[in-house]
């Protein structure tokens, strides 16, 4: 069985990465270089798939700082300072939001698993701690799977693709206890919404890492900046 | 009204605008610079927007080539030489399917109408000439409706965005007729595959274009090869 990972380089996805090993699935990790600001997601997503051994790693430019409308693809500010139960209780849509993000990158993916013959997608979306996300809905990615179902040549011969969401009702704490059980090399994993040398520990990003880990009872080995 | 058009540079997408135009919407051209290997027909888009004028032109870069698996972005050989009804009667996927490629640009078009707010997306994708692909089909559109829905900011707040099908039921001849109806200029648009300095008038694109104006009585006026 051959999967494609959607590996930003951020905890959630390297956990998803971890579960899709662990249920016996051939890794064709896909990383994007969208012009997020921080990159240094994407040399963890590089550092991950050493320790994680896979078939192939893509990394695929789509500049969606052209589009903008995000703090994560333009120059509005990050947010920092929000405590984790404020995070946790804004009904409001997180600046953050990168508009259509998540459709952007399961389509790249579709097409990727097209080409390789994969049977599913996985990707790390998180309905829990995220929920202003609208495209980290579960009902989101059920639809998905009937677009996939549609669009593709492997669809039309009956042979479906299945996206798989394995933590999206997962709190973080739960994530990081899933990702502790498989060995996941958080340290190598980056979280951070500012992206300088540290962490900044303060962003809803960070916050949520630094609550879901105190939660867990581990410690994050990550630096963050004090 | 505002409208993201995808414009490829293509004769279909050229009408497509136009008709967006007609019904009153203020237009927002979104073209992919994707790899291909025709990117004449990108240089075609920037000529057609100048004509029809627009609020905004944006190019998009995203490099199809490194996920592969057409003969649009990578090396496999595009077909010449096939007839008209050779061509319309073939019940395989061509060769210049491009893996999931019409998900992956109305996505972005997606992010892009959330950001500037529109109504609408109007697509030339076309179900008659191209019925070898699946996500030409009006199946496809509703299910990408469906998940527009879900997916955006916009849709959560009931401030759906419309995705667009105007020629999809037409066949090559009838979208020339509503061209010339709309003063589209045809001579601007580019349609082959191949994308040598004249048309090769050969590839299964030239050979529907060319019986299309051949049938609609009108005279091509691009360049092709003897």
């Amino acid at each position: 069985m051959k999967a494609v990972v959607l590996l930003s380089g951020g905890l959630d996805s390297a956990v998803t990465a971890y579960i899709a090993k662990a249920q016996g699935y051939d890794i064709y990790a896909l990383t994007f270089d969208y012009g997020q600001r921080h990159r240094k997601e994407i040399e963890a997503a590089k550092k991950i798939v050493k320790k994680l051994s896979v078939v192939e790693h893509k990394i695929l430019s789509i500049d969606l700082t052209q589009i903008g409308g995000s703090a994560l693809t333009s120059d509005l500010a990050v947010p920092q300072g929000k405590s984790f139960s404020e995070i946790k209780s804004s009904e409001e849509i997180p600046v953050t939001y990168v508009p259509a993000r998540n459709t952007i990158l399961l389509s790249c993916a579709l097409g990727y698993a097209e080409v390789v013959g994969a049977d599913a997608i996985f990707i790390g979306a998180n309905h829990m701690d995220y929920s202003g996300y609208p495209d980290c809905r579960p009902e989101y990615f059920a639809a998905f799977q009937d677009l996939a179902n549609l669009a593709t040549k492997r669809g039309i011969e009956g042979n479906y693709v299945e996206i798989k969401t394995p933590i999206i009702n997962l709190d973080k704490k739960e994530i990081i206890l899933k990702g502790a059980e498989l060995n996941v090399p958080f340290e190598l994993t980056w979280s951070c919404y500012v992206g300088g040398e540290k962490a900044c520990g303060k962003c809803d990003s960070c916050t949520i890492r630094l609550a879901g880990f105190k939660q867990a009872g581990l410690k994050d080995k990550i630096k963050y900046n004090k």
